[in-house]
């Protein structure tokens, strides 16, 4: 029998909270102190409309963190290891934050929306508390905090369609990140061609919470006729398409990671010389052997149920590593997963087991992305 | 209809997670990144136990933040206005704390454990974030991280029998907030006269996770004589006894408030010299007039259900504050709340509305606690 959700006061209630629960939300999840939808009662129906067709998702609860002032520039770059220097106004950055020992706090979408100002679009954590502590600190002339922006995303192959029918065919020719300040009928936004699927789409960053619902049945009508439904950020998607959820696959706390073994090298720069928080630590880690690497997983056996919390990778007895989630792909016909292992066991390696809760299962490693 | 909650891998489990679903959770709600548990199918019978019997509650979402090594006093008194100075070992203290700009940010109790290690136990927001990027951005001498520290909570007048029939009499001897670390059987913890509720207790700070479900089972056995059950942090006791809810009452992204406004005036020296983040902010704001107060609230008409989330309180048409959270308190026979308001608005003020989703109430501001 699934758990109730307790819907109280010391959890935010989206922008589209309402319009959700009209259109037949079945369950949420928390992030960053708000409800999420997690799905609307059809979870198989919510997974082809993402792969085939367009779905619209409440994703206000990636809220975001807003840098204004002279150094929001220098808090930004400050706060990353990537280079930001050839970042322009209406560009989107992916961009890692670590903390001094190097360990990952959150893997924001980074908005740059003038010169000083820029948004933070966060992963599950407190990151305007962090950005906060460091910019007052080190005595920065820069605001740091929570604007009244909900983003509203419109995920799969139909999604260009939909957003194109509602704001004009310009929509189709953004690079993907980038990023325009626009409104729908008065309702003001930005959007940005973004969103966590591999399928394609945008986000609508609204930024007048008063105006969720009409957004929401703005999007609905422009979508009807590519039937467009209600759904949620795919746990089975997102793990066939490889991307990283913070929370699941690291957590500074608890389970914590660092941007090499998460496989952002590429991103991080210690040759320009930039300053940035956890610099020393990184310079370290990357003069040593990674100790572990991140990989996609295929579980034996029978179609298996979510776990809903990471399990051991483990080998000739010994924990080598962890699932951090694992589910049935339909689409491949295969368990599917990912995790972290540590980097001394090759590709090819047989005799690993996965400790779900039912028992031991074969996992066999696997490239990323799956799909 | 109730919403389900989606357990995934991004939200953990509480080390009492298994044992409270083998005891019949019915609801969770998610604090601290962690699932805890609302009710257990019984809500009426959970608050009699809490008020007349004994009650235990998974309260491991109340996560410790650690302060550890040389600097670990001078950064537990830098982040709190409070006066540290007289804290000695086995001592608690509730510690408001602030941002620059004087906005609390979470309002944790402190533990000293030794002159170099000490415990916040927060609410929910990631102090561990912002207390690291302090430390490390003053190059100050201590580690800051979540250790691994799982609170149990024993509630209610027959707190004292079962917490003394499992550690002895001499936890009668406890004063409020001290604790002393002990095992029970061989599992470790830190045993404290504490907890969320003004109906008495303790709370047994366990120190080994591994350990959650044979602490749960033993506290379970100890207290059969006394009719203990499972239950939950309770929002109408807490009303009633006017405890204060961080996330709730205030939180800084969208609903900040001031230490003074929430009645912690007594809790801040700004007179010892001691340097303190929000220092200069709360000087300046002590020495005005403070904008509003927090208050007790009636609200006329037929028992409310909850609503979820914060509403306004209006007078002549103008929104002149908030009620933070209300409910029907069977034990007073009224509904109750609190929430800030105007300070200039009287205590005997007439014509005040609370804007409910059913309807506009009467409200009258009335004194806390309630009871």
């Amino acid at each position: 029998m699934p758990f109730e959700i307790n819907i109280g006061p010391n959890i935010r209630k989206s922008a589209y909270f309402d319009a959700t629960v009209a259109d037949g939300v079945r369950s949420f999840s928390v992030y960053n102190h708000m409800y999420i939808p997690g799905n609307f009662g059809d979870p198989d129906a919510e997974y082809d409309r993402l792969l085939t067709g367009v779905a619209m998702w409440d994703v206000a609860a990636q809220r975001q963190v807003e840098l204004a002032g002279p150094d929001a520039a220098a808090l930004a770059q400050y706060l990353t290891p990537r280079n930001l220097s050839a970042t322009k106004v209406g560009q989107g950055r992916y961009v890692p934050l670590c903390d001094h020992d190097g360990w990952l706090i959150n893997d924001p979408v980074l908005l740059k929306l003038d010169d000083q100002r820029y948004w933070l679009s966060v992963a599950d954590s407190d990151i305007h508390l962090w950005a906060a502590a460091i910019a007052r600190e080190r005595q920065m002339d820069v605001q740091v905090f929570e604007p009244d922006v909900s983003p509203l995303a419109i995920q799969g192959p139909k999604a260009g369609e939909v957003t194109a029918a509602l704001f004009g065919d310009w929509v189709r020719d953004l690079r993907y990140f980038a990023f325009r300040e626009t409104d729908l009928n008065g309702i003001p936004l930005v959007l940005a061609r973004s969103g966590w699927s591999k399928q394609g789409g945008y986000e609508l960053y609204l930024t007048d919470g008063s105006k969720g619902g009409a957004l929401w049945q703005a999007v609905k009508d422009a979508g009807r006729p590519y039937g467009i439904g209600p759904g949620a950020p795919n746990d089975t998607e997102r793990l066939e398409s490889g991307l990283i959820s913070y929370g699941a696959d690291m957590r500074v706390q608890t389970h914590p990671a660092n941007p090499y073994e998460m496989g952002f090298g590429p991103l991080i720069d210690l040759t320009s010389g930039h300053d940035f928080v956890g610099r020393v630590a990184l310079e370290r880690i990357a003069a040593e052997a990674p100790a572990r690497r991140r990989v996609g997983l295929v579980l034996g056996g029978a179609p298996m149920q979510p776990t809903g919390h990471p399990v051991d990778l483990r080998l000739d007895g010994q924990t080598v590593g962890s699932v951090s989630e694992a589910a049935w792909s339909k689409r491949l016909g295969r368990n599917i997963g990912v995790g972290l292992i540590r980097a001394n066991i090759s590709d090819d390696a047989s005799d690993l087991t996965a400790a779900l809760p039912d028992g031991a299962r074969a996992v066999q490693l696997a490239a990323l992305p799956f799909a």
